[in-house]
């Protein structure tokens, strides 16, 4: 079955989960009408759907290979690509002064969610190009700007993020690239990366590769890290290319999944001729990376969302088509449709569900975002930043992990043929499984959650977000809907136990640091639930009319998604509240000769 | 890191959690003395050890495929399996009579469980194989068992089980392969069945197919299905090979995992020449079937928890090896192995922990098996029976899908490298993924479970399993162990939740039974919580010396785990209950085209 974007369910939920009216009340963007706002999402949905999703099992089977040092990429990949950069689609976000269109980076993480549900290895060096420009905006030089955003903007060229080496992954203190000064204003750039999504490949003329090494006397440890802009060719000063710039692909990686995607061993500097200029400031790398990196784990959290919706339309078009079986206890007659078993429908409720929140959740996040970063109110700026900084990890965990969930669900589904690869659910369980590990993995996110943001404020950025969650409750409980009204009961019992767990870590990381990190997981978790379904559950009571019911079938059909969530999803926060709370002493070390015994 | 067999953590739970003293006291076996279950477990892990683990990771690699009409194995499996042969290790729980040692089923698991760790491809056929051997012992006559037990007991010759064809899989009665008969009492078979887990090879001279077909006047529906015996080769009065017996494999599928296990689509009587012979009385296939099928369900969750077992050691392995990271705050000096991580050994003994309660439900369900085939003592074979009745389905749906958690945090254990195929890690998540799905998927095992396991007695097996639960939660509050009598608090919480939804779904199916089948799998999922855990607590309770502690390190370490799994794991039943009773509203059917919009 061919995959199909979702534009109505997107902008249904741009506009009442995300909050697009904040967004629209920054005041820095020109039009963003309902009709604007649509056709976009519909010409995305046209070519993810037409150009894009036909990419996916060719991704799949024939991917990414290293030919004479050189990544050539699915055969489509650079024709589609090239339809990508000339259609606009790279530079939604980004401002017009270099070649963008200044919309909201809310409506350019819609339009990425169609290009992921479509084929996600395809999406992968977009992500990582858009991240760049914004860390460039950020933090480069003018000269860098001039040179550089107007290829990365369009998408013209692409760009990497380089951080991990093999001894340097999630700790990046050991990190041993090093870049020596050469007296020009360049460095010199020695030392080898791993794990670097599109790396290189044959779909553009330059890559430009954001790399953190470390310069002669730098400090040890974090605060020595500077990041440097390292183009695969140099550009001239006119900005036209010049000579290769010794940036070598040492190998690819076979991996489980998103074969399409090619993740490469990188080597700078094998000659002594690769060059680099800084960005920013000399030994505070790891704050223009952070850019980069906060940015990617909201598009992480996407792309496992949007697989999540393609893996879901998969199982659903199967379980329409699939005849077997009789309603219970009925031996002979005609068999139906396996769409008509409870437990069947049970799983495609859970797998619509948990996509529909995540994406509700993520939605949220880059909304925050926008508004953080583009409002003329000084105010609103800094409450929708604590915001952003809270979400980001529950955008990235969570929907990373319940896209495992889902897609799981989805090979379920199709029974026996859900094991055959031909048959294309196997293919999205292996392709997500990835969002839960890089971009720091999801127990780094968790630390990110209990550490430095429940550290902020003293857990102030939580509680700010329960009382919403809890005004939230109290509209549902008093919405008249029978459905929401229970939801309402049910989020607002999750909330008093997630301001309870949240009391505890706050606590647990300031006296008994291992305890709080030993809960950080199951919190992160406890929290996810709440938060995803606290929008998902907004977005069900704006589709509810005045009569306190909804005005279509579409709009019921929202609203019986979200009072799901709440009665088969929901509940599961309760079960984690236990668990967050376990104590250091739960995972006491044991000699590791004692458990293989 | 090498696989070893846990030796010592299997006959532990043999002893302690599956109660081998119950399966002596049947008296049916001559000797089970410590020593002889040791030296047998030992042999068995040397074999798994040292010659089928090295064939893992050349069986996903080069897996099985078809050349000229004929399954070719992965290298090495043929060699293996003559070893398998020839030192009678298919045998071990068989009739001396026919071959076999007259060992306890439960004690040939643990062997099975040693393979299946070592290689879960290479264990397919011997499972389908012994479970041919139950169901001949069971339903075959004196002409079948004299021609076909001594070959099939030793795995001399293999045997298959053929259920599916393309119409019709979880619902048999449209099934459409038909049987003839001849008028000597042969049948000609024709017809197509698919999901034939090594339907060819070239291991045996022989294979045995256990074919259900129609006869000519058959009723409709299950009621009309007949089992046959149809070998590849025909079998002359003497017993030796004679003419090719018309079976044909059309083709063997391309999977997500297990690559070693050749799955094929096969073909009877292609040219009218294929003959079988009736397996127990014409019309009660069925039953014969479900011989078979109820021992390859216990073997498909053992299965589950074995690849869980390999995968622990695997990300165990990975952990002590892998130096990255300080203890939070510590920003400098040298890196620890991240087993130092409280998160990463949270998910090391989560999957431990899982593994461990998995290979303790599913020994305890062989155990009685054994007491109700077994037992000279009525009441208790009664009573046996209807607890191997009620752990069938618990066995293989909370052991596989656990397994797909389990593996799934070998992965992430791995950080990048768990997506990177040549880790190994990732092969585990994919070879274990098909157990929740075959031998009836997990949804077809709530069925049973809140059917026909339920319907029996109005509960009374699900309520006398209770009280033993409660029982043993009370032993563990008195223990005077500080972990074991939380454990026994929150475990006697749990049997309370599970005794309502219990009552709530014996009404729901008579009453409302759309509501209990909404409920059917995430009560499965609550029930199997409980019953591994009390298995697993039953076993480290055991561990316990007079004094209130245990006598050694590795006993310690056992109560550890299963104290880790009453704090991190049984607290999900408690979310769990709630969603049981959710009811039918809740996944009230809704038009498809509203869901992809």
């Amino acid at each position: 079955m061919a995959y199909r974007t979702p534009v109505r369910d997107m902008h249904f939920l741009l506009e009442h989960a995300a909050g697009l009216d904040a967004v629209r009340a920054t005041g820095a963007f020109d039009d963003l009408s309902d009709d604007l706002v649509a056709s976009i999402l519909e010409e995305a949905g046209r070519f993810a759907d037409e150009v894009v999703a036909p990419l996916n099992p060719v991704s799949d089977r024939q991917g990414a290979r290293l030919e004479n040092g050189q990544v050539v990429t699915t055969p489509g990949f650079k024709e589609a690509y090239a339809q990508y950069v000339e259609a606009g689609w790279n530079g939604l976000a980004f401002p017009e002064a270099w070649g963008g269109q200044n919309l909201p980076a809310t409506l350019a993480l819609a339009v990425f969610d169609a290009l992921c549900g479509a084929c996600l290895s395809f999406t992968m060096g977009m992500s990582l190009t858009q991240a760049a420009v914004k860390a460039l905006l950020a933090h480069g030089s003018d000269e860098q700007r001039t040179l550089y955003l107007p290829k990365l903007t369009t998408g013209e060229w692409t760009a990497t993020m380089n951080l991990s080496e093999p001894q340097a992954g999630s700790d990046l203190s050991n990190l041993k690239c090093r870049a020596e000064p050469v007296g020009d204003g360049t460095y010199k750039i020695t030392g080898t990366k791993i794990w670097i999504s599109y790396g290189d490949h044959d779909m553009t003329q330059n890559i430009c590769h954001l790399v953190l090494a470390r310069t002669p006397d730098a400090p040890e440890g974090t605060r020595g890290i500077s990041m440097f802009l390292v183009p695969k060719y140099r550009v001239n000063e006119d900005g036209s290319l010049g000579d290769f710039n010794d940036v070598r692909v040492a190998g690819i990686e076979e991996k489980l999944g998103q074969h399409g995607s090619p993740t490469c061993v990188m080597s700078y500097g094998d000659a002594g001729e690769c060059l680099g200029t800084l960005v920013g400031e000399e030994n505070a790398g790891l704050k223009s990376m952070f850019v980069m990196m906060n940015a990617a784990r909201i598009d992480v959290g996407m792309q496992a969302a949007s697989v999540g919706e393609a893996s879901f339309q998969h199982a659903l078009a199967y379980a329409q088509g699939r005849v077997q079986g009789r309603p219970y206890g009925v031996k002979t007659g005609q068999q139906n449709p396996i769409y008509d078993h409870p437990d069947v429908r049970r799983m495609l409720f859970t797998m619509k569900a948990l996509t529909e929140a995540s994406r509700a959740l993520c939605y949220a996040n880059m909304a925050a975002y926008d508004v953080a970063h583009r409002s003329s109110d000084a105010e609103a700026m800094a409450q929708a930043k604590r915001r952003e900084e809270l979400l980001t990890p529950l955008s990235k965990a969570f929907s990373s992990d319940r896209a495992i969930e889902t897609t799981n669900l989805g090979i379920q589904v199709h029974g026996g043929m859900g094991f055959v690869e031909e048959t294309g659910a196997a293919q999205f369980y292996r392709d997500c499984r990835v969002a839960a590990i890089y971009e720091g993995t999801n127990g780094i996110q968790a630390i990110d959650l209990v550490g430095r943001k429940l550290g902020m404020e003293e857990g102030g950025l939580a509680y700010d977000f329960l009382d919403e969650v809890e005004a939230g409750a109290e509209a549902l409980r008093a919405s008249g809907h029978e459905g929401l009204a229970a939801a309402g009961e049910r989020m607002a019992a999750e909330a008093k136990r997630l301001r309870e767990t949240t009391a505890w870590m706050l606590t647990a990381m300031r006296t008994e640091t291992e305890a709080g990190l030993t809960g950080a997981v199951p919190y992160q978790d406890q929290f996810g639930y709440v938060a995803a379904g606290h929008y998902l559950l907004r977005a069900a009571l704006a589709a509810l009319g005045e009569k306190g019911g909804a005005v279509d079938a579409y709009l019921e059909g929202r609203i019986a998604i979200a009072a799901f969530y709440a009665d088969h999803i929901l509940p599961r926060a309760e079960g984690l509240a236990a668990v967050v709370t376990a104590g250091a002493g739960s995972v006491a070390p044991i000699d590791p000769e004692l458990l293989i015994a």
